[in-house]
């Protein structure tokens, strides 16, 4: 297996795959000489380089997990090296632009293209970051080619089998509709969070040292993913620019309207509101998606 | 010591005040029956009654834990049966009206009216939600009346020793400031929360199911907030009106240019917003406010 990129889902597929035993070699391809140097001595990998060819020499598996924006060089570095009949896939929360971006960085006739994405990651970045057990239980949706051919599908369902492998659930999508589902269930909760973060700490009235220290009142709770990576994340709506706006769009309806109920007191309106969404948290654990436990167990040192 | 409201926060503060050790005999009131029975059957009060009259009599301290609006009433409820001489606080989140309304109801020539807010909760609700932990290293806002005589200053002061003993960090501060801070820090955030998961939950074009299954993304973080207390953030919307409406202006100004950088592929700007937001969560953590772990050590169990 090679793996291009190596910050917190590289690293993390590395540890997975080893834990699960459905690895060989592992080469690790990263254009950060400080992140080789940490995956050298974090010693997962057999071969840690700058060069993305040398890293997919002979691999049969190809993840690219570099930010979405950089999928086509990182591709394109990798076209003239991969191993014929390899299996190429990615980790990128975007699906269309990146599919695009492989299929036109490599050759559908030699390799198989099957765009993925694990719906699981942590705020850290970074190659120390990772864990075997991030995919457990979460949902990694793979986006296969309009293509019907035997030896393609074989190739799909390898790849599936691999995922499983490491814990998680495999559902496919087309493209189109993936990046739909995920601007709702994670680009639109990371914009409004990175949003709410900078509103609050460029308040005049409202110093930075009352919006740490009162914190606990919800706002921390936005804080995890606005400390994500700034760049996997800028990629995230560049590339995604057209559902992304869509679902704002209707974020920012509903809010105008909510905003309506506050100035008018229309309390009725709020509580139906306030009341409707504890299903959808029930249903979200039910799901086996989140900790039951009160403020998601993180006061769970203190009982 | 008389507890008007046993929910998450009034049962938190019994059962804290209890394993410190700092009171005596306690008295409930509490409107719901189902409630009243549950807390005879926990066992933490020494008498629970449907009277708030009854409970309030004799006791020296008086802690208001109902939903915002329903302070008033409550107050009025107690006011002929204080005893003379005894601190009366309450635990609502917004403090103006709280203040005006506990003021307007009870005679600040008999009694020590001492508005307060602990910041702390989780998002369960009830008599049994309650454990004892809950307020150590929160922060409580103390909002006492423009008053300097010394009766009432040694009042103030015995109450944030109550609410230390408790584990809390005290602080005093102006009703108009606290409701604009925790504008900031708690009505934005549960507002923000409530509508974004009401939109997801209206989409069309992606089912309630999909939203559940791929919440890892982010969205779930937001379904905790939104899954509070309905009854108690309806009160809030309308106690606090002006101050949610003037931060959700420039939370709406600042989301409509982030919309914009989106929409004109504005890399820089996205990156530049989505790097500083990442010293505010450092900045809670070193607080205090906030566990350290990723994902708020939800996957604990899972390493």
């Amino acid at each position: 297996m090679a793996v291009i990129g190596c910050g917190l889902i590289g690293s993390s597929v590395i540890r997975a795959a080893r834990e699960a035993g459905v690895v060989g070699e592992v080469a690790v391809a990263d254009l950060s000489e400080a992140h080789r140097k940490r995956i050298v001595e974090l010693g997962y990998a057999d071969t840690v380089t700058g060069d993305v060819a040398e890293a997919v020499a002979g691999a049969d598996l190809v993840v690219f997990a570099v930010p979405v924006l950089a999928m086509g060089e990182a591709a394109r570095a990798a076209a003239g090296a991969l191993k014929p009949g390899a299996t190429v896939t990615d980790v990128g929360s975007v699906k269309g632009s990146v599919a695009e971006a492989l299929s036109e960085a490599l050759s559908a006739d030699s390799v198989f293209i099957v765009p993925g994405h694990p719906i699981a990651g942590t705020e850290h970045s970074g190659p120390e970051a990772g864990f075997a057990e991030l995919f457990q239980n979460r949902w990694v949706i793979l986006t296969p080619e309009a293509r019907e051919d035997a030896a393609y599908l074989e190739a799909v369902d390898r790849l599936a089998e691999f995922w499983r492998a490491l814990g998680a659930n495999v559902e496919r999508m087309d493209t189109g509709h993936h990046d739909l589902v995920l601007a709702v269930t994670s680009h639109l909760p990371h914009l409004i969070a990175y949003n709410i973060v900078g509103t609050a700490a460029d308040m005049e009235q409202v110093t930075r040292a009352e919006v740490m220290k009162y914190s606990a009142g919800g706002f921390r709770d936005f804080t995890r993913i606005a400390a994500s990576d700034p760049t996997m994340w800028r990629d995230v709506f560049v590339a995604n620019r057209e559902a992304v706006l869509e679902i704002l769009g209707r974020f920012t309806e509903d809010l105008q309207a909510l905003s309506r109920a506050i100035r008018w007191g229309e309390a009725d309106k709020l509580y139906d509101l306030f009341s409707r969404t504890r299903e959808i948290r029930r249903g979200i654990i039910a799901a086996g998606q989140e900790s039951p436990e009160p403020n998601f167990g993180r006061d769970r040192g203190k009982h």
